[in-house]
């Protein structure tokens, strides 16, 4: 095999990646077969399995990027960007997701890994932002950052799974609105 | 076949309903085949069938269950007991529901009759809780009864998700603080 130069190999790793996820959303992650992932992304199984070992890993890397991406959107533009984002992810793809879910919970090895998709700096990144809202007095401080944000992921992952089912989540605004008073420093305030 | 008494009828039913339960939970909705969901309810396929047209309808009626109950807890107790229930229900079965998913999306009349699984009574006994609350002065009249319902619907949803992927979500008590915040009227008068 003649030598890939790093742009090369990152065009070829890209070229994986979307292949790969045009194919998980058209046949599902099981109808995603090495002969349809061969089709789909125009390479061989050897050329593919080079860069992802297994469908389980190509799928966790796709899965990180959406993860890593959704996290920059929440820590630079905040919750609205955020929601708005998994509103327009196309539902066949969000779908995966769901059956991608019978593997996780029949394997605590693969949730591990799961939880750790994103990488520590964009998972910090979020964190920071509702500090900074905490700081302000924005956000409310009777819970910690990171119980905020497992709420808002909550949230996420109800709309997420609503759409994947192909139903249609209550209005973004509704949501917005609604979660942004939830969290807000003044309900706190109103506490006895 | 002997005539069965209306009490045996639905002694019957019963049997039939608890052992799909169970059965869906233990091998998933997939691997609930017709020689298993004998095996676990002890009938023949003649008899289970004569109850429940096809598997599909075998578990549309344990959603159906699923949804009166938790309407008629929201109704009579309020969002806590909702919350509640969904921590503690088994995520081996929540986790049916994520494999369901798969013929939902595939097809729209299903999703109608989806949607239309809880009787109307039982919606309509969760609407009117909200409704008394917004009289009251308790809750926030500047979203509809509904719009107020869906986005309970999208926090429910998003902790069953999560229960189904062998998460484990945010402390209820937490939720609970959250959602009730979002949804007081406290933080519609806060508006300017």
């Amino acid at each position: 095999m003649p030598k890939l130069s790093e742009t090369e190999k990152e065009a070829r790793r890209r070229r994986v990646l979307e292949g790969a996820r045009r194919c998980f959303a058209r046949y599902g992650y099981d109808g995603a077969t090495v002969v349809r992932l061969e089709r789909q992304i125009g390479l061989s199984r050897g050329a593919i399995f080079n860069w992802f070992p297994s469908k389980q890993d190509l799928f966790l890397a796709l899965a990180a990027e959406d993860n890593t991406r959704l996290h920059a959107l929440f820590a630079e533009e905040g919750f609205d960007a955020l929601l708005e984002a998994v509103t327009e992810d196309e539902p066949d793809w969000l779908a995966v997701y769901l059956e991608f879910g019978r593997l996780l919970k029949a394997d605590a090895g693969l949730r591990e890994r799961w939880l750790a998709i994103a990488p520590p700096e964009a998972r910090q990144r979020s964190r920071a932002r509702i500090e900074t809202g905490q700081a302000a007095g924005d956000l409310r401080t009777d819970m910690s950052a990171d119980e905020l944000g497992q709420f808002l992921g909550v949230v996420i992952d109800g709309i997420v799974s609503q759409r994947a089912l192909g139903f249609d989540p209550p209005a973004s605004d509704l949501v917005r609105r609604l979660v942004t008073d939830a969290i807000a420093a003044r309900n706190q305030e109103g506490r006895g």
